[in-house]
């Protein structure tokens, strides 16, 4: 978005005639001309309102009235922390300083022209972050301390930042909001921090999204940049919808046909290389990837090589038409509870995600929208089903897949070599209120709330005892309001998600409205998901951001206030998120920006 | 979206058992053990069905079961034109060879890893491409002849493909019809073309893109993204809706302070080079620029300078507040009509635009939107209606906004050296029933309906003889169904309009059930509009892409056949502009993609 040459073509004709100033916490545009000491865009949004250009706002801040230049080649990091972490503070300090390199509006491609002239004070500036980290976890799990402080205090000579944190994920918190802190100054061609005092811890431990790169393949360089952005946004889980029905991308050594056959082409695959990176890649920004292998349903494209290899039919119902029987959307598929062999497959698929993906303290099994009518319609099926006695009605169907579940579990804690994870299964049949405590055990699962927020499932769960994770479809489904992609008019859960709804989606407010109780306890956090029929590289990014950072402060914050008192600092993010190079949408008209609270109905 | 490492990751453990066949025009993904003959899945696209991958679908077309492999370089270029139109033929084809290299899975930035190795067939093929041009026509207008002929017909040595055209419009549509029945042979690493015989005229003459560059500011790499996308679908005219009241982009170097005081910032702003610059590059890509200055409103940021100057206040509810009492959204504008010294500073913007979009055969006054309360609550205005005994009622203000779009087409005729050119009007107060004739020409102006496909007005105009372009908002507005930007809830023109509706909006359809007649005389086609207020560099390319080419097939071939028979290679289009480097919106699983006419409800 460089555009210099126009930049000089105007400021040869004549310079701009406005400023900025702060009133009542609001930035307010004013001709220079008529009023004195206006500031620079950039300046005001850093230092006006109760939290600055913070996001997702802290739970204690305090910013100051003083402000520092400083050129990005004189910071100076000193950090204090156990052998365990100092690589990942040392990474996560170059991540601090490659994103305020960006914030220079002609930054492109890691080369940023500063060109000065300073004054011998911007010059000289330095930048300390001094950085305390006590403990020396190194993987994040629902019990992972993200707290942290952080106190900026400024000098003419220098700038001290402070961190002390209890383990590397709250430090590397630290260090974003220290990095939200810092803004490009227009007119010093310099960077400037505004001295500030902070504690801050979330208020939910699981804070995620669900991408899902089966219905399109999503490439690793949007991966990244997703996990760019969820490090921006203080959120710590990428829940990977890694398989479904329609394809399999990762290729694993063991298992080469799953990919073979279920890859939409030999580049549209994961290698385990990739895989091992990008977990590291999310560690260090504090996100941990959650894979999820969905089953028994959803699976289907990959399966299909049993038979060639003597194995039998793996899945059943694979691409089966007419699909409106089988299943929920083309095409079809569900693994062949007759099979032993699947079993034989299905453990050995566990090996490699765990080989893929440990440490892990949680496994999602998916376990959504199994459709019965494709099992009873496989002759291999319902005759397996008569011959042991089981019946063929839906109850049967039901106990089948809870054994199957429950097999799949012991096949994942084998792998595991018998170390204890938790499970996560999204909200289905099985766990609705009559089959909830015969099949689904609440010390193995936590439940993840998909359908909309007055479900009584809600309450069946919450009220049971069991732990819950919210994605509620008419909030946080961010696939929303497109056209639809199977017939004509808009999908199935238009209208489109607006940030205002996905901010005020409260998931205590929810339990509270159900149960009488906000089941603090129980409640997990909650997860904005992306499911692609509709999306791939081209527009993930503007799918989830800003939006996902909407959820991000519902569950970091859990603001007492509603969207409209976030409105400034949350379209200043998106501004901040498409700086760092992600393609988030545009929420508003510049104007708005430029002009504080004046875009109101 | 190059993955070489996880390409070869996977072909090294197992290659693709996948392989596809032409069945009943529909690619069928097949098992390569079970079904000798199979082809890739470009291949197939490129021959099945029958128009194979061509979009906009030609007038008439024959694609033959003909395939011949090349190399990029073995190409060979023989125009015979007129002189005046040999550097726009030279470029055309620059572009051509541009965009079949991009077919390549690696490509990358210009550069492209072919590797082979071929067979001798393959690397001596050749390609000709012999063009034919019998007008001179240098620029485009609604009487340009666009029709051309081409003949692919092809040989174990060579390729010929024989383009005839009344002008380089004609010719350069032949070059984008031909790069589409050129594709990547994924086995072969070279391209392979498809031998055809084509005539192609579009049904109507205006086929556009309205782009709004005030509520956000555009780049010249985003304009220049958008007119490649429209070259590749035949759209011919860039309606470029510059300013508005938010902003005033465009450097004058006569007029400084218009941008000046209404560019967002030195760096959001279009330089003459540029503007004109932007006008060779879609004429190139046969497309013109329509330059839009909305007015009597939609005016304010850009004009607050007037009183400064001496000039007085050009501008009233300029930002002014309560936002709602003065006009449609904020902020609010409107020229001030009892300022002489508007009516000189109009006719100067006027004479730059003349100046930086030469030659116009047209010209967009845009004058929708006009609130009356603005005007009357000006003190100035009020005090000068009733000086001149206008009166200040309702009916007197209309007066006055056509007295002033009578002042400003004469201003604007002065500055064209009094050269015709067709004004263009929204619909609006002035063109209602009983106003129409009495303050709006029909030899004079074009009248764009942007209301719903059954807003009476689409009678009024047609049935007294005003020649109309659609852009209805129900179906071409594509802006609609994200989150409010005002309020919560969802934007005003909700629901999104999918790409199915975009394309099943048929102007003379509509213009039927209104007044029993197509009036084909009177509609010169229609547009797609993006009005910016939630969108910019960021997601331009998906709010248009590939929908604005679902238009593009509506106004180029006017298809009796609804969506559903356009959906394939539709999808496949969408892949197209996104190998050439448009971030498309997905509309569909891959798997919908590879496997043809399954995702169906």
């Amino acid at each position: 978005a460089t555009n210099l040459l126009a930049a000089h073509a105007l400021d040869d004709l004549v310079s701009s005639p406005w400023g900025w100033q702060c009133e009542f916490g609001r930035c307010v545009k004013k001709e220079i001309a008529h009023q004195e000491g206006l500031s620079t865009l950039n300046t005001c949004k850093l230092t006006c309102g109760s939290s600055g250009a913070l996001w997702p706002i802290p739970s204690q801040v305090k910013i100051e009235d003083q402000l520092s230049l400083f050129l990005p080649n004189n910071i100076d990091f000193q950090f204090n922390c156990p052998n365990e972490v100092v690589n990942l503070m040392n990474e996560a300090g170059d991540i601090f300083k490659d994103n305020i390199l960006r914030y220079h509006p002609e930054y492109s491609d890691g080369h940023v022209p500063w060109t000065g002239p300073w004054d011998a004070s911007t010059e000289s500036h330095i930048l300390y972050v001094n950085g305390l980290v006590t403990g020396d976890a190194v993987s994040l799990n629902l019990n992972t301390d993200e707290s942290y402080q952080l106190n900026v205090t400024t000098s003419d000579d220098f700038t001290t930042a402070t961190i002390v944190a209890a383990s590397f994920f709250g430090a590397r918190h630290a260090l974003e909001t220290l990095s939200q802190l810092i803004e490009y100054h227009e007119t010093s061609d310099a960077l400037m921090v505004v001295a500030a005092q902070i504690e801050d811890s979330p208020v939910f431990p699981y804070r995620g999204i669900l991408l899902d790169t089966s219905r399109n393949f999503v490439s690793v360089a949007t991966l990244e940049r997703t996990l760019d952005a969820m490090g921006a946004s203080k959120l710590n889980t990428l829940h990977w919808h890694i398989t479904d029905t329609h394809s399999f991308p990762l290729v694993l050594e063991s298992l080469p046909n799953m990919a073979a056959y279920g890859a939409y082409s030999s580049r549209q695959v994961y290698t385990f290389k990739q895989v091992v990176d990008l977990k590291e890649y999310a560690r260090v920004r504090g996100v941990r990837l959650l894979p999820e292998l969905d089953a028994p349903a959803h699976v289907g494209n990959g399966w299909q090589w049993g038979h060639e290899a003597g194995l039998g039919d793996l899945a059943v119902c694979v691409n089966q038409e007419p699909w409106q029987e089988y299943c929920v959307e083309p095409p079809c598929g569900q693994l062949n509870l007759a099979n032993p062999s699947m079993y034989h497959v299905l453990g050995q698929l566990y090996v490699e995600l765990v080989k893929l993906f440990s440490p892990l303290d949680m496994f999602h099994f998916g376990g959504d929208e199994v459709n019965m009518h494709c099992w009873n319609a496989s002759k291999e099926i319902s005759d397996w089903m008569i011959e042991n006695d089981f019946g063929v009605d839906e109850e049967a169907y039901f106990k089948q897949w809870a054994v199957f579940q429950q097999r799949a579990r012991e096949l994942f804690l084998e792998a595991t070599g018998e170390e204890e994870i938790q499970g996560v299964l999204f909200t289905s049949g099985l766990t609705a209120a009559e089959n909830l405590e015969n099949y689904v055990n609440s010390s193995q699962y936590i439940i993840q709330i998909w359908t909309a927020k007055d479900d009584p499932v809600i309450k069946d769960v919450l009220t049971r005892g069991y732990k819950v994770i919210f994605s509620n479809y008419d909030a946080w489904y961010l696939d929303c309001g497109m056209g639809a992609w199977v017939g004509e008019g808009n999908n199935w859960c238009s209208p489109y998600k607006g940030w205002q709804t996905v901010y005020d989606n409260s998931p205590y407010d929810i339990a509270y409205s159900l149960t009488g109780s906000q089941h603090t306890d129980l409640i997990l956090g909650g997860e904005a998901t992306l499911w692609t029929e509709q999306a791939d590289d081209a527009t993930i990014d503007s799918k989830l951001w800003p939006r996902s950072a909407a959820l991000a402060e519902r569950l970091w914050s859990n603001p007492a206030s509603g969207w409209y008192a976030a409105e400034t600092p949350f379209v200043n993010h998106r501004q901040r998120l498409v700086k760092r190079g992600i393609q988030a949408e545009r929420l508003q008209p510049e104007w708005c920006h430029q002009n504080e609270g004046l875009c109101y109905l």
